[in-house]
């Protein structure tokens, strides 16, 4: 179990990686953002990106998924207050490999509630070449060690 | 269909309401975010919110199906560049009901691609209460009308 008082900034985590595979790409667009670039081929493949790019929304559950998964801080609860920011540099398309790196950018104390403390955090997400493909910048709920 | 000179500043869209069932909660925690508060009943009731509440992804999601199933632009495509905030004010619990509102904050044409802009939308998700669950301000790529 690691607490708020065992992290510290430039402190760094990485996830295992995971594949985007396209029926996946399509089931979670169908379910969630149904638009042809997501859910068409012929009218993704006439569109900006040549082709069916996943939605961004999948990719940042993506990231949820693989850092939930990889358990930095073992089974202490994180809650995830905000996020400051997310970008989409690069689409993901159908077959890419997704994995994530993330880095504690800030750490401070609660002043109302002592025993937790904001943590800001910056994910991104690199596919098989090495190209970001995600950014997201999450504010995380962190307790301090019990007793 | 609705292009970026059909848009202004202060324009607002809604969106139908939709259930965040108990089940769909907990089959989308187990597939994208396996945390016990979202996933294991008696945790999630030892925790802060005395009980199970939906991964902030979840929600997350469900505005983004609320909204490319209301289509407000028709069927132009709109591509999400990024996301400038998230948050996360109130809890969605199991047999809540999650409906969104929309408002255009910002056009600005692209001086790279004339044929489109960049349009900033504050979306809120309110609960069956009136209460805000979720804010999500995306900056989208929006075309020109053709020709």
């Amino acid at each position: 179990m690691r607490y708020l008082e065992d992290l510290k900034v430039g402190d760094k985590f990485q996830t295992a990686s995971a594949v985007m595979t396209e029926e996946a790409i399509l089931d979670f667009a169908r379910q969630w953002d149904p638009q042809p670039i997501h859910t068409d081929h012929a009218a993704a493949a006439a569109g900006p990106f040549k082709g069916i790019i996943a939605s961004g929304w999948h990719t940042a559950a993506m990231v949820m998924k693989l850092t939930a998964e990889a358990r930095p801080l073992g089974g202490v609860t994180v809650l995830g207050l905000g996020v400051e920011e997310m970008q989409w540099p690069q689409p993901v398309r159908p077959g890419d490999t997704v994995r994530v790196e993330s880095e504690v950018t800030g750490i401070r104390p609660s002043k109302s509630q002592p025993d937790h403390g904001v943590v800001n955090i910056t994910s991104t997400a690199y596919n098989q070449r090495g190209e970001v493909v995600f950014i997201v910048r999450p504010n995380l709920w962190i307790p301090r060690r019990p007793g």
